[in-house]
């Protein structure tokens, strides 16, 4: 019979999909790069000398690609632009195949990516991360092309709440879609995470199974309820926009919706990992193992029996998933700044 | 047996209450004063001068009440300040029953309705028809105030979707409600059409039972719907919002919350009148009449028999509502720029 706890479940994974933005690293801040999470830089390094297949997913639309990775390379990162999945090209790919001619409401380091695209007489709307841009004046305008429509289309990159930035939480991009879906009275398609096309895309590209697979992001829908929805596992890490009680609370009532799925799902149908203040408190059908003691490391975590709940670990950050995987891969437990220490 | 249809319904009429923008002017415009729709100034008149009673109910949150009905005055009507309810002050005694503190995204135009109320270290946010203050600073501020909270409150001074300037379709406070209700994932409360609490307290006003009094509106879910809900008879008119086919087709795909409740439901429990472009299409389980015929009034349609439908004229403005009041007042059929002709 399969694991369905870990670290049993562990051993049955080839590749690992990161997000990145509370990830990886926190954006915002003097000159705009952000800054790196305690430990992410070395968990990368330490994913890409093990055997397992590394990818990174992100619905990041501030900013191209190139101009996006050499941001987390001047981090400290070591990234290349081909293991870099973000929804831009996605969305491009979509508006060739299906002849829509976008009017757009993104944030302006993104239109060079749509430099190819014919932007005339648009037949449908894309919105994107759009920070300061989305002024009244501009989501008014989008509304007002949607709304004039005969078949009024709404792509959206991504549907995330909220993310956070060195100075504080902000809006993010879903928050729109929302508005205008209000508004026209229609529903939005989201390219990027939570999209099962945009993560079997990625999937693809490792050559790999869903169940082979394992996603860790800052964000229970967009990563977690994502890769469950796809057939992979998910693990969301306390880093990111996961800070502080209040946040908490709000996520632990968004999972409403994933406890469904995920309860009583065997491991390799997808399982989700969250992160409580509150300890033993059970998001998506998987329970933190309440035994207590000194040290850290996965080993005070076991994998359930058949009859009982799975029990996983809590994870803090990037850095303590990769200590979790050192079944797989021989790493170090790693201190993580703001971080809680696990047990 | 109660009469059904129109125009036997109108006999139980004893009041009357009509939405303001997009029934009686157009808003926007150089000056800002808006323009009065043809027609309009001349049928609050006549009801004045019939035995109904009148109240004007709006979501307008802008400016304060005085400077509002100053504005309507100028235009031409005969509106005084204690005739008419917007969800301001509506809100303000919201505030102080429950102990709220208000963090507002509202219009300035709006802030001294809130003079009196303690803004310090705010347990609530209110936000109102802001327009060019919804930037993205102010709706994350808001949206940071409400994450922040133990127990979120979010009061929303209407729900409406968009309403039409003279400039063209402006996006309503209904859309930012629906934008923090998802970064926040929270129900905000609706202060203003369409709650049944904000109708009931201009129904006491009037000293009124619901099934007595008619709201005249140009949106389907906060004037008509809301008007049912409450147990009043709800007429859509196709000025403001209801302009152009395509506007036209959204509102269609909106109302279908409205049907069950409305079909079959007896005249004094409150009935649906909407106007379609194309004939004989069924909003609200009321029918226009099919028959055609020259010249023009409330004698082209007739009330069904208990075994069909209901039956209802079509409405094209304030101005043609009273005309088919004429039955309660002797009226006169007005032409209306824009309009379409009944028949």
């Amino acid at each position: 019979m399969a694991a369905t706890g870990w670290p049993g479940c562990a051993n049955s994974l080839k590749g690992v999909i990161l997000d990145m933005c509370g990830v990886l690293y926190d954006s915002g801040g003097e000159g705009g790069d952000g800054v790196a999470i305690s430990g992410s830089i070395g968990a990368v390094e330490k994913l890409k000398a093990s055997d397992l297949q590394l990818r990174f997913c992100t619905n990041e639309t501030q900013a191209t690609r190139e101009t996006f990775v050499a941001k987390l390379q001047r981090l400290g990162f070591d990234i290349s632009v081909s293991e870099v999945f973000p929804p831009a090209p996605a969305a491009v790919a979509v508006l060739k195949e299906r002849g829509l001619r976008p009017h757009l409401l993104v944030h302006e380091g993104l239109l060079p990516e749509f430099d190819s695209v014919d932007k005339n007489n648009p037949n449908c709307v894309i919105i994107g991360d759009a920070a300061e841009n989305f002024s009244y004046q501009n989501l008014n305008e989008a509304f007002r092309v949607l709304i004039d429509l005969e078949k009024p289309v709404l792509l959206s990159l991504g549907q995330g709440r909220y993310y956070k930035e060195t100075d504080g939480l902000k809006l993010d991009v879903g928050v729109y879609m929302k508005a205008l879906e209000y508004a026209c009275d229609l529903k939005g398609e989201v390219i990027g995470k939570p999209s099962s096309m945009f993560f079997q895309s990625v999937l693809n590209d490792m050559g790999l199974q869903p169940h082979e697979v394992l996603m860790i992001g800052d964000d229970l829908l967009s990563d977690v309820g994502g890769a469950q929805q796809c057939g992979m596992k998910g693990v969301q890490v306390r880093t990111g926009k996961y800070s502080g009680t209040l946040h908490c609370r709000r996520m632990a009532s968004i999972t409403a919706g994933l406890s469904k799925r995920t309860r009583g799902a065997p491991c390799n149908r997808g399982g989700a990992v969250t992160q409580k203040v509150n300890d033993g408190v059970n998001f998506g059908g998987l329970r933190r193992h309440r035994s207590r003691g000194g040290g850290g490391g996965a080993d005070k975590w076991s994998s359930s029996s058949s009859s009982s709940p799975d029990t996983w670990p809590t994870f803090t950050a990037a850095s303590h998933v990769t200590v979790l995987l050192r079944e797989k891969a021989p790493f170090v437990s790693q201190s993580w700044e703001g971080g809680r220490s696990l047990g």
